[in-house]
């Protein structure tokens, strides 16, 4: 290789390390780290930010990868400088002191929002948030190209090539195909969702069982416990889920292990010669939501997966569904309703959740709605989208850590993940028997086709030619309206 | 301030944020970083540990200390250049690369360490080991002024101005006066300390309820668990202590809780304007040990100690100590027998255990001994000074993780820390009625007069210079032999 192209890797090695550093510290913040410590590890992560910044803004990267682009032959290493590219563009655009400013401002205000949370109390939150809502609009209207949109800006940054033009018929898509079948549902009379009341200690148990079953490797990878259920990664060999186990319902951390594993899974399937790298990750968070949606709702709510592993369950959840038939089981977890919280909706309300998000995240970087009146904003369109009014912050504005984690243009990412999830489950059906494989109650074939079509590329293809390549087509939403309309009509 | 010290204190900012990072590494590594994730994550630590002496040894550090040197006037800011001073002569002596390469290995070490004493395999280790001893040998050869032996030069970097010429007659009066202390114990016919079995569950509730007891202030740390227990700062308001759960003796834990917390409570009551700089941790691994031992021991296993507190634990541990009177509890913790694995070892013979890898640190460092003898080494020493012999490597020489995590030259400062606290303890029992404070069942004031005198500072101040201060004498022994000969005497 060129002596350009070695002295690049090396820069991008310890770029590397900065973000698995910051990974780290992430995962801390949310599952273990001390109140009182925050804000000087504030300061700290403020360093390792400012550090990743200072490196790849700096005078060698960008001329090493320039003079490398026409050295570099293999797609690995080409997807290598297109990603790093788009990262420089990002970041050569931001004043460093700023960025790391606002580095700082982000590890702290996680703790403040859950407070806020906790305590009921937006006010509490709404300085911080203010700060980041008016960060990440700056942020965005400095990296904008002529006549882009700054929502545009952040939308790309989680799902490259996606933009309010061709997200905005989607949601509205949504809204006129689902909203109706709700309210067909509805007419019929909704049955209030069963509750499955379990101690932590036996959930955390099965979960851990429910895990390893659906593929998470524990020897690269750990569970840990926290508010608001994720995953993150260091690399490939370190992936990390966090769950939350709620008493007073299995459900919710059943099907959060589910979900976080088929994210967790995409990470340590990815290939050695792409972890820690700038195409290091799964290619985008749409992909990867289509991972863990697809585990969790194409797989996780269906008969044939569970068929195979509810002996189990209730075997080590005895007290919990030992009395439950199967088919009360398949009723509980399919049940429809309108609801308050996001991570708890059903399948077919879920994307109405994200549409409201979007549609606020819009106003507020259009300036069209202030932070203060976010509050009034959220519940009147749980009103209206919804039929579902929250009686108070905690279990409406305040309910979702990603706006305090600087996660905007995030959102939307849950429904393309959606969309795309049940792309691949209408491929998977034509062309394997999908359900058989889940009745046979090994879903690592399953896994293989996962890893050698999508996981193992990393950053390296985007989520269009991801699709293209494994199913024909590009994305297609309509296999997503399709799959509702055939498993939620009446 | 001058501009000097301004830029000064911007770049010891960065090198305190490497610190903290490389500290929370560590706690991962030993506490659930996943097995297979190791080697991958020890480059991101080589990383961190590269830029960070990168930072230390570039053009500017020295420089604006050297410029700041005449212009500060405060004892904190002159205490923080000369701590620097000693870490700049330190990394100048050794070559980056070479430096950084260390680094990645010991963030390997354990790891492999801990697999060969699980499976009892020292040749698993040898390699390693040998790869270990030999770069310390070097470095510390490198770092060696004029005449300084290696062995000297790892001594001072735990406590400061401590030498061979001082520990060979400290550890040569503690063989004369411990070991006829103990012959003549035997002679009385020693009975085997006994077991107080007890579920993890049930031990991990308790202790943590005594870290609190004790002092730790759970707003600004976390208990976690590990192999082997130990204590890690990120800061002063990020005080993390680990610990070992054994089903089969709920005293190890317990015993493991009041010295970790000992740790805890030095790191936690630094002073706000000292954490994250030069002076930011304790002053010495001696005067930490000193801390946690002073707590674990003189006060841990006194009668006036559990006085207040057995209650307590019999109402927690009902099944382990329901039936146990407080004077057998009281005999338990304070029975003497020679024994293998010095994490378990009682006081009296503790410091034989030091005093056997004092002399094969010596041996090693001055290549009178090889790596591949060690086994055989340790085994002699162990029958020779306390009379007792080890089945396998695992309860032998693979028994600790000091030399695979690089603390050569570490194992002393348990023994000048049992020799500081006998020191501390013979002066609060002079001027205070320490064993009143203890039956009170509060430690607050104990805790109040050990922060206004030592922990405040940080590493302002040096062991000796502390010791002076707070009891009018400099680093005096012979309490702590007193102190033996007085609990321990026939």
């Amino acid at each position: 290789m060129s002596q350009n192209w070695n002295e690049l890797r090396e820069l991008l090695d310890k770029a590397a390390a900065y973000q698995a550093a910051l990974a780290l510290f992430g995962w801390d913040a949310e599952t273990q780290a001390p109140p009182e410590g925050a804000a000087l590890t504030a300061r700290v992560v403020g360093v390792m930010a400012e550090e990743y910044y200072a490196l790849m803004t700096g005078p060698r990267v960008r001329a090493l990868a320039k003079a490398a682009a026409g050295e570099v032959t293999e797609s690995r290493d080409r997807a290598i400088l297109r990603r790093l590219s788009r990262e420089l563009d990002r970041l050569e655009k931001l004043p460093q002191k700023e960025y790391g400013a606002y580095q700082q401002l982000l590890a702290q205000s996680p703790s403040i929002w859950k407070k806020a949370k906790e305590q009921n109390d937006f006010s509490a939150f709404a300085p911080t948030l203010e700060k980041v809502v008016a960060t990440e609009r700056r942020f965005a209207s400095l990296r904008a190209k002529e006549g882009q949109a700054p929502y545009d800006v952040v939308l790309d940054d989680y799902e490259e090539g996606f933009t309010m033009a061709q997200l905005d018929p989607f949601f509205a898509e949504a809204r006129e195909r689902i909203v109706p079948l709700l309210r067909r549902r509805a007419e019929k009379g909704i049955v209030p969702p069963k509750k499955y009341p379990c101690p932590a200690d036996r959930q955390r148990a099965f979960c851990k069982w429910l895990a390893g079953y659906v593929g998470f490797d524990f020897s690269r990878g750990v569970i840990g416990e926290t508010e608001h259920p994720f995953t993150t990664n260091l690399h490939n060999r370190d992936v990390r889920i966090a769950i939350h186990y709620y008493e007073e319902d299995a459900l919710s951390a059943i099907f959060s292990t589910i979900h976080e594993t088929g994210h967790a899974i995409y990470e340590q399937q990815i290939a050695d010669d792409r972890t820690l790298t700038p195409i290091g990750s799964g290619t985008s968070m749409g992909m990867h939501e289509s991972q863990s949606r697809f585990f969790e709702n194409n797989l996780g709510r269906s008969r044939a997966f569970w068929s195979a592993i509810y002996e189990k369950l209730q075997k080590m959840l005895p007290e919990t569904f030992g009395g439950v038939p199967l088919d009360e089981f398949m009723s509980a977890v399919n049940a429809v309703q309108p609801s308050l919280i996001r991570t708890e909706a059903d399948e077919l309300t879920y994307t109405l959740h994200i549409l409201i998000r979007y549609e606020l995240e819009k106003a507020l970087f259009a300036g069209e709605l202030a932070v203060a009146d976010l509050p009034a904003a959220w519940n009147a369109k749980y009103r209206e989208v919804l039929g579902v009014e929250p009686a108070n912050d905690a279990e409406g504005v305040l309910q979702d850590t990603h706006w305090a984690s600087g996660l905007w243009g995030y959102f939307p990412s849950y429904a393309i993940g959606s969309a795309v999830a049940a792309q691949l489950d209408a491929y998977l059906r034509r062309t394997e028997d999908l359900d058989g494989m889940l009745r046979s109650g090994s879903l690592s074939a399953l896994r293989a086709f996962l890893r050698d079509h999508i996981h193992r590329f990393g950053g390296e293809k985007t989520t269009g030619e991801l699709l293209l390549e494994t199913t024909g087509e590009g994305f297609e939403p309509r296999y997503y309206f399709e799959y509702l309309e055939h498993k939620y009509g009446v």
